[in-house]
């Protein structure tokens, strides 16, 4: 394997020094690019999208072509493992992802299938080598996977919710069964995401969406700690280098220093967090990754620029952070101001870096 | 007027000692009672309901008839401000509140009518005098309104949202714009609220619903500014009484301090806090309500009343808790259960009031 022509991301994530501040956007890959709309059409589906490596493979290099971005990351969905359990992933128009089957009982989790992510997943590593075949030494390839928790949530609602009655239901009532659940899911997370590194990826990310739902010690109990186990679980050196880790629970600010604890090599931060008080918190241990809000991005580009310039005199001198939104970028944005917040990012970062 | 035969919760809101700990529940007159959907269904729209001081008045004395709670809340929307300015506020059915018209722009800024609240909003006053009637002393009357950031959400969007683009794209491209809509919506909540406690409510809570949407920054400055103008603004005393004020931002554990510091009585804390970290931060200021996670009462009795332990002894020894849920009931929770709630808390909390 060549060794990589940018490796400002990989390098952030270990906290070793860097020339600027490296940065990637959630959902770069989507909707809010024409060009990923027309291959979207092309594609028929969102799944159709995902399902076939080609595709998802151009749609993850397009705003590479756009954007002087420092990663790329694998195009897919973080519901890929409940699908391929035999739930049913679908996307309504409009109504986010469904699921044809739900988690119900008992019975509804001794049914799932045993995954083996090179049979069922096979698509999802195709796309992880080709896209990193076609990347060719540029920059590093991220995957990724929902945590157990998230995962949970979508496989006991069908869906999205917004009060979480029916998971947490079974959490409080049943909380055993939710624990063999998390289980599961758990083990099967460690072996696809080791799968995608064995293909190719060269960091990877776990995403706990909806981990802020949670109070402290439910979180602690039922999202962090199967968290924990997938990040002993993770190969965590691949083609002579460290595999990164990043963690991300969105709304979990509050509880850094134990997401921290569990080993990961970098902490993802929503906005809701100042990111100078986080590194206070945690930067001695990890990398930071974030954390501006995707609806800066609707303002006009000097607007961005001193937010940029905010956040990066936040986090402050020296390498380990990974400048991101906070959350996925919106469809509705101009394309024109995510280029004014790469090259913001860039330019503003080097006295930070500086001797 | 009389003194009141149980004032629990207004000596809590004040840290002056009481024999038990007081609670209510937030939507604790709601659809998870089958006398509400009777009465609503009566009643036509839920605007037909909030827009006659009888059934308001029938409907908020309904979860009294069936629990010992310690305080009833004026039945009312939020949103009755912008619908009195002139947006036209409906219900769509299973799609949450929206406005005929929304604003966009200055012009529509300039638009919004100058409210009097017994004027357009009588029917409110009317509901509090007839509520204030009926309770005839027995417990005192909550009086509420959203804050200026969160009815804001709402007048721009044009109903709920996942991503607050459109506010938050006026917020960041046009924030003088944006301070003077939420100018206009503070001065606004401070009459409405002084005319509820003319009328006879006892205390006050403004509730910040979608605060915790917004960065520290941002925060200080569009929600909780205007927060802190609206506690200065209005009547503190009334019958020979303190009336105190709640604040309550959803998702704004980590401002706590801030909240404190505008000289309301008591701050709100929704479920992903634990009660005696927030204790340690703030209790010495000013009291603390909540803070269960609406879901436990889908759980049986037993897993219930632990957890009122659990909540009761985080916050330890002595007044100054009200308890509550975080978040609204959710509409599909067995009233039996609240009623465990309602007893667990009372009989459970007598030893952290004793000598």
């Amino acid at each position: 394997m060549s060794a990589l022509k940018n490796d400002r991301y990989l390098r952030a994530l270990l906290r070793e020094p860097v020339d600027a501040t490296p940065l990637w956007v959630m959902r770069q890959a989507g909707r809010y690019l024409p060009e990923y709309r027309a291959t979207r059409a092309r594609a028929g589906s969102f799944m159709d999208l995902c399902n076939n490596p080609d595709l998802a493979c151009e749609v993850t290099l397009q705003p590479l072509k756009r954007f002087d971005l420092d990663a790329a990351i694998l195009f897919s969905d973080i519901l890929t493992i409940p699908d391929a359990m035999g739930l049913g992933l679908y996307f309504a128009e409009g109504e986010g992802p469904r699921f044809k089957k739900t988690i119900q009982c008992a019975a509804g989790i001794d049914a799932l299938g045993v995954l083996d992510p090179e049979v069922e997943l096979r698509y999802v590593m195709d796309a992880v080598r080709v896209i990193r075949r076609e990347l060719n030494g540029e920059i590093p390839l991220i995957g990724f996977s929902g945590s157990p928790w998230t995962l949970a949530t979508y496989m006991v609602e069908g869906g999205s919710t917004k009060d979480f009655g029916k998971v947490k239901g079974m959490m409080f009532s049943s909380p055993k069964e939710m624990h063999r659940l998390l289980d599961i899911l758990a083990k099967s997370v460690i072996s696809y995401l080791n799968a995608q590194i064995a293909a190719g990826a060269q960091s990877v990310m776990v995403f706990d969406t909806w981990g802020g739902v949670l109070s402290p010690r439910d979180y602690e109990e039922f999202s962090l700690r199967y968290m924990d186990q997938i990040v002993s679980g993770l190969t965590r050196e691949n083609e002579g280098r460290r595999v990164p880790v990043t963690l991300f629970t969105k709304g979990g600010g509050a509880w850094l220093e134990a997401i921290a604890d569990t080993g990961c090599d970098a902490v993802g931060l929503d906005w809701t967090i100042n990111i100078g008080d986080a590194r206070r918190r945690i930067g001695d241990r990890v990398a930071l990754q974030g954390n501006m809000d995707p609806s800066i991005l609707y303002a006009a580009p000097e607007r961005i620029e001193a937010e940029v310039g905010t956040i990066l005199s936040g986090y402050g001198h020296g390498s380990g952070h990974v400048f991101n939104l906070g959350h996925g970028i919106h469809q509705k944005i101009n394309p024109d101001h995510v280029k004014t917040l790469v090259d913001a990012v860039h330019a503003q970062s080097v006295p930070f870096h500086a001797g």
